[in-house]
């Protein structure tokens, strides 16, 4: 059984190997899949946009960890999300926003079970303590609702989607940079009109205005004739428009951060 | 079998891919863990207290290969350390100390037997040519006693305890710095009077004071009502007094670095 | 089967994973190991390096699959390549130059048959749509040449090796600077006489002069008679001569990049 995992841990550190033993003790079958642990330190929103970007591929009964947890210790509640092909472990903080977009029909379950949960649960590591061994439970084959009992009032944050103007216009924003620099929006194919969809698009970030839309990173541009030099969208891997740089960090030459306004002009 | 990897190495460079190979040459179907690979370089202090955080959690059995090793290739010796659950493969630098004084029993065994390393071992990568194909060889059920001779003028370093001073207050430091700028202390629950331990305690570290302690990060705060911006004290996972800052990085805020002084002081 | 990934997406976005479900989604045993994903972005010669470095201590059939490609999308083909005792999957930029250079008889297949990609293939993300599925599908026992045609004009880069120039000194480069600030030359044993290799050697490089070769990184100096705070020669790992300093960074020391010139004297 596949269990991956989403921290924002880092890789220097003894949390990751430690939650990894916490799984083997319980499932030494387990196969862990380390998705990443360099989400920026307590960025929910970030772990939130990875996990749903990274986990699609992965088979059926797939179980994905994803611990940034803040306010581990406190009352935000020890979760279980059974979707209809994965299931997911961690803190009921908005982590899994993405996920239930994707997936309306999930059903969460409150972790109160204690037998599934280390001997001793300190208060400040529950990766290691609570969401690594009911994983290797999950991956056992304990059904979520041995854990604990349903629940529907499960924290779940607005995802930003682009508006509409009087003009016409589309205002829309940066919700993710990605190692490369390439800046993605919050667009998808869907908020395009189809005359936007035949390449022909004006959009403006941070006082920049780009008017060119590839199909991928080397492409030649039609606008200005080289492939290199220059900003440009393409539609990225996880169905959003980017704003990039070819072989070079467009949030950088931009001065681009997350949340900034993108804006889509009509000609 | 499981195998855990901790180094200085990096991740960016061939080392560890060339470590896992020469594991998985030898033991195919070893299941090979990073533990971490981000020790800073040369470091064997922080990989002995990272190793002895990290492997507690994993199943009996599992073989532990831990390399810092600034004298790879000098009079060194390479040593396998048998515990009581788990088995440890390293040079003998000292970078086991905490498991020796967790498991005073375990045995050392000087690693000789020239069968068990790869043909040629170069005298600048001994993860590679000896650790790891020795690490294979136990994965694959050989016993220590067949590697070597038991040794037990092994190296270990004295760790770090507080002290208690004329005046009855506690001379402490600080034996790790975590991802999250978390300052772990070497103060157990045992160097505590039943007072300190009702959460009444005064620490001083780098001029400033703190005086209270909470059961995990998120917690208000007794003393100031709040739960952001300020440094309290809080019982780490790993069973030492952590100075710790809401959602931001103590050590920084602070200034301080492994090895400053801790003083807690009676009221 | 073993699957290993070396790419340069970093570790701290949703590239990675997604790799990993896509091929564990074709292949559910795979036993993917990462090599590393810290590549320098889009640095092709630095991939090529780490990977032959990297992958030959791995057993037989293993499957390497290697991702740096600015040209994602473009003309330049995916292809596999069959060795001797590997297969190597990825873009035909020069990536597999070292293994060509170790391996000519290796034969090289574009990847042209798309039931063995995913169902939609991205523009920008191969790696994920491309090479992953067809890594697993490897990883099943599906022969190269089903995957697509045999090709012989596949690319590759010239490797550096060194001049020997008319007053017999020898003109060498750095190819490679390892985490630990070691400059690898692509000076090998063969490019030297065997009075350099009795350990008298001259080197000169960014206008410093190097005189001693040690066998190890903490030997004494034949020359200046201590372990510390000097630059030396010392034969790596990998079988170049590398240019170390004892416990600090030589490229730092230096000022040393990739490529500088590295100059043998004679006496």
């Amino acid at each position: 059984m596949i269990v991956t995992l989403l921290t924002d841990f880092g890789t220097a550190d003894y949390f990751v190997g430690a939650m990894k033993g916490a799984i083997l003790s319980v499932c030494p079958s387990a196969h862990i899949v380390d998705l990443t642990h360099g989400i920026p330190a307590h960025d929910v929103h970030a772990a939130a946009f990875t996990l749903c970007a990274a986990c699609e591929t992965f088979p059926p009964q797939t179980v994905h960890v994803a611990v940034v947890d803040p306010g581990v210790g406190s009352a935000r509640r020890p979760i279980v999300v059974a979707g209809h092909k994965h299931l997911f472990v961690g803190p009921d903080n908005g982590i899994f926003s993405y996920i239930y977009a994707r997936e309306p029909d999930a059903r969460v379950f409150h972790l109160t079970n204690g037998n599934y949960f280390r001997p001793s649960v300190s208060a400040t590591f529950h990766g290691r303590d609570l969401f690594a061994p009911v994983a290797g439970a999950i991956a056992n084959g304990i059904e979520p609702r041995v854990l604990g009992e349903m629940v529907t009032n499960y924290t779940k944050f607005p995802l930003p989607t682009p508006k509409v103007l009087e003009d016409e216009s589309l205002e829309a924003s940066v919700i993710h940079i990605d190692h490369f620099g390439n800046c993605i929006t919050n667009i998808t194919a869907r908020d395009l009109t189809d005359e936007h969809l035949r390449r022909r698009v004006r959009l403006r970030i941070n006082e920049h205005e780009i008017r060119s839309v590839r199909r991928f990173f080397a492409e030649e541009s039609a606008v200005e004739g080289t492939v290199e030099n220059q900003f440009f969208a393409v539609w990225g891997s996880t169905g959003f428009l980017e704003i990039a740089a070819y072989c070079d960090s467009a949030a950088r030459l931009l001065g681009v951060r997350r949340g900034a306004s993108v804006k889509i002009i009509n000609e």
